[in-house]
């Protein structure tokens, strides 16, 4: 599976490729920046506690099931998005990509990265063979949901979560 | 991580465990004996390609971030689901369990086994160090959200799906 790509976006390159555990910083600042991942993902600053996010990056790292992909800008990682694939039984057999973890960062909204971001993660899922790609957004983020209704999504389910 | 536990169910055991290969004929006439599922999974008969479900069995089967567990009483298989263990950044690193492909058999519905299932998943997910569990049920499934609601999920994102 190719390993990176470039992005066309008003005249400009964009990278997309597999982050790397330098990206970290960059990565958790735009989980802290939005409106509902505030609450979750702290601000790095000195008291944060890196060594979850050190070990959710290896693990996902490690596993080609998962794919950690990032966006760069003349040097500077601008969005990120992270691609599961999904082996089941029903449909077929079907593998399922799941896309998670969607962040842009505030000075690259609007330029349509995102939807190229995503149409290309949409492109990986089919060369892995995956028959559906799935996605989860809060019932809150009115603009995802058309967003991703754009690209041919269709809000077809309730997605239901429990905090442990 | 524990292979298999019984349930008691109105008096009567029914072992929890991984599904064998074996299991497969039975979990095909659940995905088919659905109303949903009809269209999108053949009833097993001569004409049936079984590869790819062969092959996605296998899939599951290798991977321990996969667990694809089956109920089983007196020799049948009467339930089953899948339960994905996938690691992300977000939430502080969590990793989180994905519910899929839950399926009850008609001669055995009505009778809160599905519950204790899904309760069992559940405690499979904190013991496997997930700080969340999610699952998307289409939305005309209303029995369905209302089941998994009364198990304190919260049907807080709208679940997208694009079928490649």
């Amino acid at each position: 599976m190719e390993r990176s790509t470039v992005l066309q976006l008003d005249g400009q390159e964009v990278a997309v490729r597999d982050a790397v555990r330098g990206d970290l910083p960059a990565l958790l600042a735009m989980l802290a920046d939005d409106p509902l991942g505030a609450s979750r993902d702290p601000v790095a600053d000195a008291d944060v506690d890196v060594e979850p996010y050190l070990a959710a990056f290896a693990a996902i790292d490690k596993d080609p099931a998962y794919r950690l992909l990032v966006c760069e800008s003349a040097g500077r990682v601008v969005a990120m998005l992270q691609l599961s694939f999904i082996p089941g039984l029903s449909r077929r057999g079907a593998w399922r990509a799941q896309i998670e973890a969607v962040r842009t960062h505030a000075d690259f909204r609007g330029l349509g990265l995102g939807r190229g971001f995503i149409q290309w993660a949409i492109e990986l899922a089919r060369d892995g063979g995956c028959s559906l790609v799935q996605l989860t957004t809060d019932k809150s983020r009115s603009d995802a949901h058309r967003f991703y209704e754009r690209l041919g999504f269709e809000a077809s389910h309730e997605g239901m979560k429990l905090v442990l």
